[in-house]
């Protein structure tokens, strides 16, 4: 028999415990709306993301792994604010009332919710094409928000991770980029570790909110890198009336981005790509130390990229030591 | 040239009027997440409804009347908890970045928002199917919840408003209900006035905010009406492992939908249909008279329509007398 929506509601999300208990959630699913107890020294931080399949991922992909790409790039959000995870909802519309698929996407959520200490608390479900819109809520204290404002000329202009691989990742599943056929793989170059890499890389990012809040004492400004580099640093320049001059070759890209692409599509891909997920803040000099020292505590690289420079522009240094201007835009949705 | 998404968040959402300023929002619309300052002596409500094109309204409707819809039904469960709207988030996937459209969800949006207090602080918007995920916050003071726990034995049972019009509307629209054929309006009875009423009562339902506010003292338990009297009223029901025995010749209808349909119809629609976003509340019976007056003082019809009683089931007294069980179903989304 085909489940009604309150079936599948119970079933899938209030009693698969996903909707585990959380200090500061007072009321979660089963009533008109869910009650949050925010402490007092503490602003509420939300965000949405909303993925479309075909659009954000391909159609007929693994449940588990869409669900865990969905919320993961939502607390990404929390993590570009240095927010600690709160809480979810989730807004899901989906062909029909699928057992094994709302099980796999279900079970998807309730690994990367239970790491992050983040449950599930309402929502709504209903019938249409699969598209899933999350909200985060995550709690930050006000002094240790982490903002796309407050970079200054002078400043370091880092990154967490390594870049491209989104992009290069969605190549490497075949799938169109913005980019088209000029963003390939070197064919036979890469090992099937490296296509495991990128395809975790692609359905499974790592919402940076350990580092974040780690370095949120120290950093000017920061952002997380979901439409490209260029786009969302962007941003930051855009924020504060500032430029940016970027080393190149100082990108950091994973060995699986070296194996697969030419150095060129890398940067192409950390420049224009999307998808990566990864933290961009600037740091005052005084400060690079203990942003440097704060991030190797918690085992993610940390790479300074550049520097925020006078005026508007966005420039890159190549390897050869010439500039050129980086357009920065981002990744268009429409 | 179409617009990017960046210029489409600026133009229509974060620069329309839109985002107004509001106490407790510390910073909307342009960061990677919102920033909220909940009052300390509050909770923090959270709802969250999508609405897909063609299946909650229909294909190539008014742009300001669907976005009028999807806020409106998000306000109706703040009432439903006795919550103050607080601020929106909107996650919007539509299938061209289409202008005209664009302006007129906007404009109907603004309309709405402002009329509550509650501005746009977020969101998401990509391409995809016309689909729109709202989820609203709102504020109550925890000794001021409306939840659907807490109904009693004897208890009397109040709704709001008038019922069956989100269903008969959806007929009048040429729309299909789930009563197939059986829900046809009367050859020539409805006057265009009363077409009109119907069609507002589909795309602008009253949020009853203030009638809740009011009652919120008085009542027991509440919830509003969105998937019919009888599915709504059997989630009270169940909630307090109560039954409930409705007078069904108290149900109170609209002019139109009594001059469009026969009371049998009428009764169907307000028992099974949905949509209507009426509260419907169950009252102590010393509580009562209070209740009456808070609610006359609001201008906003509220009727008695029937008790909580021992036993589980839902039954209805028909003019005649005779009693009938009641299916406690509710509309059902798949």
């Amino acid at each position: 028999m085909i489940p009604s929506e309150f079936e599948i509601i119970r079933r899938y999300f209030a009693e698969s415990g996903l909707q585990f208990p959380r200090a500061g959630v007072t009321l979660g699913i089963g009533d008109d709306g869910a009650l949050l107890n925010v402490p007092a020294d503490k602003l509420l931080v939300m965000s949405m993301d909303v993925l479309v399949e075909g659009i954000h991922f391909p159609p007929q992909a693994d449940p588990a792994l869409v669900a865990q790409r969905a919320l993961a790039v939502n607390l990404s959000d929390l993590a570009a604010m240095a927010a600690e995870p709160f809480c979810f909802t989730l807004g899901l519309t989906l062909p029909a009332a699928n057992n094994a698929w709302l099980a796999g996407f279900s079970s998807g959520l309730l690994q990367l919710a239970r790491a992050f200490n983040c449950p599930l608390v309402g929502g709504d479900i209903s019938r249409g094409l699969l598209n899933i819109a999350i909200q985060v809520q995550g709690l930050v204290a006000p002094d240790r928000v982490m903002r796309r404002s407050g970079a200054k000329v002078g400043d370091q202009i880092y990154v967490s991770g390594s870049l491209g691989d989104g992009a290069i990742a969605l190549a490497s599943l075949g799938l169109a980029t913005q980019f088209g056929d000029s963003m390939q793989l070197q064919p036979g170059a890469a090992t099937p570790q490296h296509l495991l890499y990128l395809h975790a890389a692609f359905y499974q990012p790592e919402p940076r909110i350990a580092l974040a809040q780690a370095l949120a004492p120290y950093v000017s400004s920061g952002i997380d890198i979901s439409d490209g580099l260029a786009g969302d640093l962007g941003h930051i320049l855009r924020a504060n009336g500032v430029g940016g001059l970027l080393q190149l070759s100082a990108l950091p890209f994973s060995d699986a981005a070296r194996a697969c692409m030419s150095v060129s599509n890398c940067q192409r891909a950390a420049l224009y790509g999307g998808d990566d997920y990864e933290l961009c803040v600037t740091v005052a000099l005084a400060q690079c130390a203990a942003a440097e020292a704060a991030a190797a505590a918690t085992g993610i690289a940390f790479t300074r990229i550049g520097a925020i420079v006078a005026g508007t522009a966005l420039h890159g240094v190549d390897a050869d030591g010439s500039t050129r201007a980086i357009e920065p835009a981002a990744f268009r949705h429409f």
